[in-house]
C-alpha cells in the first residue's frame, strides 16, 4: 500500500511514528511544510522537515518534540556573546550540525529535496521524506505591535510571542510562485490513500496545499483522502492552531476544520471521542466522520488512530 | 609609541602578549596573515586571526596555543555521523560560533577587515587587529603523494599530513592579485617601529610579505624593522617551519632567515643565546644582530624578548 502523508512539526512526526506501527509494510511518502522555515545565522533552518527526520530516525527530544536529544548549547551561547541574534530560537550544538550541512549542500546548488535526501541517508526515518517545494516559501503572520501593522515570521510569532497577540493574517510568502518538489505530484498520482495527521490546518497543512498542484493533485489522485483533527473539545491539542484558524476566520472545532477542508479535498474525518456530537455535521458536510480517541499519549493509542484513518479510508474506497 | 607586528599565529599571538606586557601604553597594530584561511562546511575560518584574538581576549586554549578553552565538540562529531568532511580539522563548538558569525557577515557584504573588527569588539585584545588583505589569498604546497604532483591547501599539509611529506613549493594563491586591507598601509606609513615576531618566516610573515605593496610600505616606512629568529639552534621552536624553508631554499638556521628577509627589509635581528655564533654572519651581511633567550616559556620570559627587540629598534634608530 502506498500511503501519502501532509505533514507538519510535532503532530506529523508523532502521527508517522503511529502510522509506521500500524502499517509496517506500507510505503509512507512524506510531503514535508517547509513554510517554517526560517535563515538563522545565516544557516537554512527547516524545523517542520528536521522534526520528522529526527523522531523517525530516533534522534528526537522526546520531551520537548523537537531538536536534538542529550542537546547542548555552546554555540548558541556564543552567539549571544558576541552580540549576535536572534537569541529566541532554542538551536543545539548538534542541530547546527544539520543546518550547517544543509547549507553547505544549498550553497553547492543542491535543491532542498535532494539535501533532505542526503540527510536522511543517516537517520534512515523509513519514509521517502519530501519537502513540499524546492523554492523558498516563508509564512508570515501579520500582527497588529504597539498599534502598528506589521508582518512577522511565522517562528517569531510562534516562538518569539509565543502567539500571544492575535494573528490578523497568515500568508504563506512565495507559495503562489512555487513548484511542487520533485517526486510530490508524482507519489499523488501513484497514491493508494492520503492523510492528513492532526497538524496544523493553517501553516502545515495549509501551506503545502499552497503551493499551486497540489491541491489539484491530491483531488486529482481518486483515492481515499483522509484526515485526523488536531482540535478536540474545541482547543488544540497542542501549539496555538486556535490563533491560526481565527485569522483565516474558521472557528476552532473539529467540524470546523473538517469544512474549512471541504468535501472536495476530505473523503473522510477522524475526530475525537469527545467530539461524537461533530460527527453528523461533518457527514452533512458529505465527509464520512467517525468518533475514536485521537490523543497521541504513546506509539501504541498512535498506532490506533492511525489504523482508524486507514480503515475509514477503506470504508470511503468501498 | 605606534608600533607595528606581521603576525601568523600561536607564535606571533604569544610574542604579542609579551610586547603588550612590555610595552603598555604602545599603540599596537597587528597585520594578520590569511593564507592559512580554509573554507569549512561553507564557512570561513581564519585560523591565524583567530588565535590572535582568542590569546589576547583570554579565551584560547593555552595548552594547545589554538582554538577555545572549555570547549566541545558535538557540532565535530555529528557532522561526522553525516559523513561530511573534514575530520582532520579540530573544530569546537564555541569556534564554531565565531566562523558562523563571520561568514553570516561575509556573506551579508561586510569585508574581512569590518569582520576581524566586528569579532574585536566583543575580544578586546588590546591591539588593533587586520587582516592582511579582504582579498581572498590561499597559502598551497606543492607535495608528491603517491607519485604524483599534487598541490594541496596549507592546512591540508600542515594539519592533515603534518608535515610528513617534502614541501616541493609554496604558493600564496591570489596573494599577487590581492591588495592591503584597509588601514595596512596608514599603519606602516604611521608605524616608529615594525616587528616580525618569531613566526613561520614562509608561510606566516612571508605570505602577509606578498600583499603586493606591504613589503614596499615596510620598507619605505623608514622606521626600525626588527625581527626575532623562530630558529632556535637549526630547529623550529614549535611547528614544522623547516619543511617550508626547505621550499624556497633556506637553511634552517637564524642567520639563514635573517638573510632571507635581508639587509633591505630587516635592520635588527634577534637570535637565540644559543645561536650566538650567528651574531657575526648576521651583521656581515647587514643586519643589526643580538643574542638574546628567544623561548617564550612565560610571558615575563616573552616581555624580555620584546624589550629586547624594541632596545634593538632604539639602537638602530640612534
Amino acid at each position: 500500500m502506498r500511503i501519502v502523508v501532509l505533514a507538519g512539526g510535532i503532530g506529523g512526526a508523532r502521527f508517522l511514528r503511529g502510522l509506521k506501527a500500524a502499517a509496517p509494510d506500507a510505503d509512507i511518502t512524506v510531503i514535508g511544510n517547509t513554510g517554517d522555515d526560517i535563515h538563522l545565522f545565516g544557516l537554512k533552518v527547516c524545523p517542520d522537515l528536521d522534526t520528522v527526520m529526527y523522531t523517525l530516525g530516533g534522534g528526537i527530544n522526546e520531551e520537548q518534540g523537537w531538536g536534538r536529544t542529550d542537546e547542548t548549547f555552546q554555540v548558541k551561547d556564543e552567539l549571544k556573546a558576541y552580540g549576535v541574534g536572534p537569541d529566541w530560537f532554542g538551536l543545539g550544538d548538534r542541530d547546527f550540525a544539520t543546518h550547517i550541512v544543509r547549507t553547505q549542500m544549498l550553497g553547492a546548488g543542491y535543491p532542498l529535496s535532494a539535501v533532505t535526501e542526503a540527510l536522511c541517508e543517516r537517520w534512515q526515518p523509513g519514509v521517502r521524506l519530501l519537502p513540499m517545494t524546492d523554492d523558498r516559501v516563508e509564512t508570515h503572520v501579520a500582527v497588529d505591535l504597539d498599534g502598528e501593522r506589521r508582518a512577522v515570521h511565522f517562528q517569531e510569532y510562534w516562538v518569539r510571542l509565543r502567539a500571544s497577540v492575535d494573528a490578523l493574517a497568515v500568508v504563506p510568502v512565495g507559495a503562489e510562485q512555487s513548484k511542487p518538489a520533485p517526486g510530490v505530484l508524482e507519489a499523488l498520482a501513484e497514491a493508494d490513500v492520503v492523510l492528513f495527521p492532526p497538524s496544523n490546518p493553517v501553516v502545515s497543512i495549509g501551506t503545502i496545499l499552497a503551493v499551486p498542484g497540489i491541491r489539484e493533485a491530491i483531488a486529482e489522485a481518486g483515492v481515499p483522502v483522509v484526515g485526523l483533527s488536531p482540535i478536540v473539545g474545541g482547543a488544540p491539542v497542542r501549539g496555538m492552531a486556535d490563533k491560526m484558524l481565527s485569522a483565516i476566520g474558521v472557528e476552532t472545532t473539529a467540524a470546523a476544520v473538517a469544512e474549512h477542508y471541504g468535501s472536495g479535498l476530505l473523503d473522510g474525518w477522524l475526530v475525537d471521542s469527545a467530539d461524537t456530537g461533530a460527527v453528523g455535521e461533518v457527514e452533512a458536510a458529505g465527509i464520512r466522520c467517525r468518533a475514536v480517541p485521537l490523543m497521541m499519549t504513546d506509539l501504541d493509542a498512535t498506532a490506533a488512530m492511525a489504523r482508524e484513518a486507514l480503515a475509514l479510508a477503506e470504508e470511503v474506497r468501498a
